[in-house]
């Protein structure tokens, strides 16, 4: 059903009707653009706060990226209808006319999403990248002549703008423009918004290289009594020329087109967001200089070879361009969450370290003196916390410590916990380490009298908001979550010869863990918390919701269960929430409202955090097996780590189900495989998510089992039982290093190098920019 | 194009062609539903803040009832598609295949909509009424074989639902209710907002009486690769009995029928919001005990018998209607503007006095300690003022006088004026008099150094938000208006011997009127205004904005101008805010924003306040000029007056291009005549607006000239040149009374019974219950 091109440079699809929703995507430092391979688009621009330049048919709610977006007739698109001389009628890239092609190809290559289409001899080749530095889509159409005969093509570019205002819209050919300006003003009632709309960009701009026949901007003129699949303009002659007066706009141009045998043609456009029809004007230039937006950060990312294809294209061609996507993008907000900008900026350190510190500096700017980190990072000036960002959660202090560990790791650079930086609410300054200090001591004083941590309105699971909404309910995972973040901190304390609050934190860790094993473990796995009326949930007595895979999988990152604990939790893990398309993160998925839990189980069964295969909480639980192997010297839970990377991995043997190309890894597949087969798998196509950073970081330090520490690297694979060999290249403190593991009779690290120090596992002395080969056989 | 029914009880529409968007519209106590000719459809209900079951392809934002709502492919809709044995596929009422119908007629009743259809033989009556007491649609289809062979005809009702939560969304076939059940939870992030939620009707129910074939829930899998004019499920032979999960739902049946030739068959239908599958079980009764809602209070209104034919069919029959619907459901809002409220409850002292007297104490109740009446009344325990009512207006205190005015005239219940009642802030209670004396005290106090009234954030003209946001703008329209509640005030403490406040009011009134003189007349009519910086607008000089109609009508209302001015007025008004479709509210429209004046500017040109045809402001002249010409006791604008009121009819020389049946008046038609002449005269097709209860009274007291007072009645008919005669029927104080006009050589006043006594124009001594008939010869 797809094809993955040469080198990993581009996914084919070759057809509209096997994933109808795959979709593909594209952003630059403004914008981002995703587009299904049936021409339904989505687009967003930052101006600073998310906008768009086309809209729906009705007047739409301003909302963040949802899952499983619905995409319907009428729905924005960019769309082609060719008219032949014979009178016959389809459009590209599918939509609307829905037309069986010839010949289709939906391609998603790394800064182009394109498409290849043969149909009445005609060879269409029409693609879409983004300019690079500014909202603006850049359209070309290459037309083939195949046949031996002269032909005339009608091409009428369809370019949906929607209803962009009830306060005012309109939109108008500009011919000085070769295009049509569609107009609106963001809809308010406040004066005090004014200040806001009056910066806004509240144009959108479609124009054309090439001779223009006609044009409309009234949907409604257009499509007549016709439907988007056979709009009364193009039946007609020529459009109507039609002002869209406050009416839905819509951009319809009509090109005539002669072609000799085997002729070619090409034709440009652009569409996007402008303040003004002189900034529509400086815009133009662009069909003149096309200058694409290129993914800033691929080439930075670490290279594999291993027996499993899928896993290679995805680790070395399309997630570092997700990371790159995050690290670009802040998800299209400008209050990212905490919890998300933190994770999010793990891939800065792996692809941009002096970003990634400017970010953990920036995200310690606005912790409270009292430790607390707030709910979201506002990035901008007058940017506001909004969304689930007005819910209170307690666990945004933990995400400092998986981040400053793998900082450290990987840059060696200790003098950062010596930068001084000030707080949120107070103009005191302390250093990254006082930071860190104190947001151990808040996680530690938000316990309640038995030692276990309060989740107050949500922790991770966004929302979980009743289970302490009263002040008393806790939560196991955020309590091993507080004492992973504690051992972290003890660790990186140790390395910092501080050896007193390093004990201290250590025995913090013990505690919180030794607590959540007297109150916590259900007998085959740990329950998910307690609620405000002293009842636990996610444990085995539950109908729904019995066992939460968070609990199970940051236990073992905290270092809490005995190895029979362990094994009891895989086994539990096994046989109640894998399935097919991965690892639910809860099981059974609730059916209704549980008040002592919240809004988590009014969520539909399956899909988002009750109960899909949530890829964040399945890569948590891939590094936390992978950090129990080395935690406890042993290769046994190896084949099912990498079952959990690989389940969350669109292959060519179930993507049909999922319904997604292997682009990028989405944030969920529907779980409640056993209440709702025949939605199980289906992918949410929402490419948003805290997975990415932990996959990479699972295939790195888990798979391969590199391990980077003050300047030396520990090389330790888990690679499954049936692999014989696998390569990774990764840059090691600036070297370049490539490191060769095959099975043999006997253990060994051996080096290309005389320079590098070889102890055991450890291997040191690197020198930046030079190139390593190593050598590792581990037991057959 | 449209034909009016017998005795107005119904008009009908003979093409889905002519008029696309022509619309009618049902209500009951819990509910509005409006539904296109052709199938398109929007419903609201009250729980008590209102709500949709049935939603469009996106997800979308909430808001008020726009004006020039927009229907596309996609949007809400009630269809039925037919298939023939032949497979051939139509739909009813036209939409979504848009099939050429052999006969169609889309019918407003007064308390139904139906559609009469006959195609391929067949004939189809389709009608929809709603229930009395609960929102729920009831729809009933009537086929009759009119051939002379056996036919078999699949029918498909398709409802769609739509998007109607990105947190939880199904629907499924309930076999005990014999339909389908959609579900979902509206969405929300804050705990504070689930004891709404919780309550809320999340389900929307469709069940059919007669026995089902198939079924589709989920929109995607019924459309397939068709579209809504043709989706695979009614192509396939079965629908595909699919459930929605976590997908954008639909409910679509399949019914199989056979007939004879001549035979009729009868199915039914329910669909509406419900609470539980519980709640389901009880409407479903409801199929079998059709219960109708029907206009409440069209008995109570006026007859009129004119030359003018399409105002009586207005007056006699569908005006009553649209207040009736204003009094039931305060335009589904919880928080009704205080503007709005009491205009619209104008109405109910005529249609219902007791109800008009509590909204009265109601609002009153809301007052502030300080005199100033709140943006909007509350109407239910945890109301909150919402959208415009978070923006601070001016105006709230003058729509008292009129309201009370009216009240006391009609009822001559003058004890209204001792009933004591309660603060919005405070729990001291004053009587009426004391809370309308406060009333006039604050419009008095809140003027600037000038002694003009302060604008705030608005006045009446709702978004002229800028013109006074400093704190120093002014409104002569307020100015002038503050002046008619004074005279107003003066007069009711006239009559009830509280002659030094009234001399005093009237002082005021004289005040108000000589400063406007002074400082607002601009040479040929008043100004509208001075803003912050000390700029007059609304005058000559302006190239947009350049006359605004209210400052004239309300100046004639608070009686300043010299018989001269009001000429003047008249013939700037004739000459630039006539068009052919109406008077606008002002002209030449705005283009741009103007920040000395605000948001008002920003509408799109001759749309809304932005010198649209606002029937509003018209129904203010034409109730202005009445007035003069009662003050000035001249006739000599009673043309022009009737002019004002007739313009605002649909007729069938000019309905297409309004493009709106004469079921009700609109808020406004498009303005900027002169400007935007392709779009000039169009309908808003919104029925909510302040508009009828002034029409209505500027046919009662203007063109017919009936004015109550203290128990006696006058007559001075202010009929148009061209009319001979007219006649109206009204209750006068209980009594049932008919008057006749004619013009003859000596104006008189006679009545068949002896026990009226009549002096000149006076006319007293009714009784209630008896029926009078009053004859009064006009001059020629």
């Amino acid at each position: 059903s797809y094809e993955k091109g040469t080198g990993g440079a581009e996914i084919r699809l070759h057809s509209p009707l096997s994933m109808p929703n795959a979709t593909g995507y594209l952003w630059n430092k403004k914008m981002m653009f995703q587009m299904t391979c049936r021409g339904y688009a989505n687009a967003l621009h930052m101006q600073p706060e998310p906008a768009k330049y086309a809209y729906g048919q009705s007047f739409e709610a301003k909302t963040f990226m949802q899952p499983e977006h619905h995409y319907y007739s009428g729905h924005p698109g960019r769309f082609f209808y060719i008219k032949l001389s014979n009178s016959d009628i389809f459009s590209l890239p599918y939509e609307p006319t829905r037309q069986t092609l010839d010949k289709f190809a939906f391609i998603q290559g790394q800064d182009t999403l394109r498409w290849e289409i043969e149909h009445a001899n005609i060879q269409f080749t029409l693609r879409v990248t983004l300019a690079d530095d500014v909202a603006l889509e850049d359209w070309r159409l290459d037309i083939v002549n195949k046949s031996n005969n002269e032909i005339h093509l009608d091409i009428y570019p369809c370019f949906t703008i929607g209803y962009a205002s009830w306060m005012n819209q309109s939109a108008r050919f500009v011919p000085e423009l070769n295009g049509i300006l569609g107009e609106y003003i963001t809809p308010y009632q406040k004066a005090k918004d004014y200040p806001k709309i009056k910066q806004s960009m509240d144009k959108t701009l479609f124009i054309a290289d090439s001779p223009i026949e006609s044009f409309d901007t009234s949907t409604n003129r257009f499509l007549g009594e016709g439907h988007m699949h056979c709009p009364d303009g193009v039946k007609h002659s020529s459009l109507f020329n039609s002002t869209a007066l406050y009416e839905t706009p819509i951009a319809v141009l009509q090109h005539k087109i002669r072609l000799e045998p085997r002729q070619q043609k090409k034709l440009s456009w652009l569409f996007g967001p402008c303040q003004s029809e002189t900034h529509a004007k400086t815009l133009s230039n662009r069909l003149q200089q096309h200058i694409t937006a290129k993914p800033s950060y691929l080439k930075q990312g670490i290279s594999i070879q291993t027996p499993n294809a899928d896993l290679n294209h995805m680790i070395n061609s399309w997630l570092p361009r997700q990371l790159s996507y995050h690290i670009e993008s802040n998800r299209l907000t400008t209050d990212p969450q905490t919890r998300n900008f933190l994770q999010d900026h793990l891939s800065s350190i792996w692809l941009n370290p002096t970003l990634a510190k400017r970010n953990l500096l920036l995200a310690l700017s606005q912790q409270g003196k009292n430790g607390a980190m707030p709910d979201g990072i506002l990035l901008h000036e007058g940017a506001e916390l909004k969304y689930i960002n007005q819910v209170p959660h307690s666990d945004h202090n933990v995400w400092l410590f998986p981040f400053v560990e793998l900082y450290l790791s990987e840059t060696n650079d200790f003098s950062i916990l010596e930068t001084t930086v000030g707080f949120g609410d107070s103009d005191h300054e302390s250093t990254v380490s006082e930071h860190l200090e104190l947001a151990c001591d808040y996680l530690w004083a938000q316990r309640d009298h038995r030692g276990l941590s309060l989740i107050q309105q949500g922790d991770w699971c966004d929302p979980m908001n009743m289970v302490g909404i009263q002040g008393r309910g806790v939560s196991f995972w955020l309590t091993f979550a507080s004492a992973y973040a504690f051992g972290i901190w003890s660790k990186i304390l140790k390395t910092t010869q501080d050896t007193i609050r390093a004990a201290k934190w250590h025995d913090y860790q013990q505690i919180l863990n030794d607590t959540c094993n007297t109150l916590g473990w259900d007998g085959d796995w740990y329950a998910r918390g307690i609620t405000d009326d002293d009842e636990h949930f996610g444990i085995s007595r539950d109908q729904e919701g019995q066992i939460f895979l968070n609990p199970q999988a940051w236990a073992m990152l905290s270092e809490a269960p005995t190895p029979e604990q362990a094994d009891k939790m895989v086994n539990a893990i096994e046989s109640k929430l894998r399935t097919p398309f991965g690892y639910c993160m809860l099981a059974p998925a609730y059916t209704h409202m549980d008040e002592r839990i919240g809004r988590v189980t009014q969520k539909f069964p399956g899909t988002a955090e009750n109960g899909s295969v949530y890829n964040h909480a399945a890569s948590f639980y891939a590094y936390a097996l992978y950090q129990q192997a080395k935690i406890n010297n042993t290769n046994k839970h190896n084949d099912i780590a990498f079952e959990v990377l690989f389940s969350m991995l669109a292959t060519d043997s179930d993507c049909l189900k999922r319904g997604q190309l292997p682009n990028f890894i989405p944030n969920y597949y529907r779980g409640a495989y056993h209440q709702l087969p025949e939605a199980a798998g289906r992918s949410s196509q929402l490419f948003n998510t805290g997975t990415c950073a932990w996959y990479y970081r699972s295939v790195i330090e888990g798979l391969f089992g590199i391990k980077q520490s003050k300047g030396s690297l520990t090389v330790k694979p888990n690679l499954p039982s049936s692999w014989t060999n696998a390569s990774i290249s990764k840059k090691i403190f600036g070297a370049n290093v490539r490191i060769n593991i095959k099975r043999g009779a006997e253990a060994s690290v051996s080096s290309d190098s005389n320079n590098l120090q070889i102890e055991g596992s450890h291997i040191s002395g690197f020198e930046a920019k030079k190139t390593y080969l190593i050598s590792v056989i581990i037991n057959e």
